[in-house]
């Protein structure tokens, strides 16, 4: 069995382009999943999971319904079941989602932004 | 229900005490858990789960039976189930585990060094 350091700023060297979600390690039935994005994202919900966004770097805006969260590198957040949310990042951010294999960036609401490759890096 | 930004470093600070365990963050059954380690851990293994170290500050090496990890700030690793692993920090090192709630520290192995509390911070 291999087990390997993962360091997250070499990961994301190797990816190129915007809003490609890549996988850099799984933990049972979890995945850590980098991604760099710059773009208002869409309203959506994950019915069945908590989600955790983590920004190593930037700057992430995270809106609720009820309020605005503000993340930046060495933070992160938890979004509950069922919590509608909508991802920001007016600049490049680089973050890190962990959450359940299988889970679909879009969550409930689907559309043209919806992205369920699974591709390691 | 309240979702909040957690900021690593803050919650470092709110720590006084070495080999203190607290929790940060949960996702569905996990807990993200904060340490400030120096020391020699002891072998063990977790068979029912897979386990990330991620490391916020400072270096913590991890002696698997075939060979040593080395991490730094800004990297992480999954020790698979069953893994023999040997955690040491030779120096003060801010690290978070990412397990399922009910981990034991000690995994398999027990001993004086088990610490099963659950606080929060």
């Amino acid at each position: 069995m291999d087990v390997n350091v993962v360091n997250f700023k070499d990961k994301f060297s190797k990816i190129d382009e915007l809003h490609s979600y890549k996988v850099i390690a799984q933990m049972n039935d979890y995945h850590f999943k980098i991604v760099k994005a710059k773009r208002d994202f869409i309203w959506h919900s994950h019915p069945e999971t908590d989600e955790v966004f983590m920004v190593i770097h930037g700057n992430l805006q995270i809106d609720l319904k009820e309020k605005t969260l503000y993340l930046e590198e060495g933070e992160m957040v938890v979004i509950p079941r069922g919590v509608e949310h909508k991802p920001l990042c007016e600049e490049e951010c680089h973050v890190m989602l962990i959450e359940p294999t299988g889970t679909v960036n879009t969550g409930n609401a689907g559309g043209d932004l919806t992205d369920d490759r699974v591709e390691w890096i």
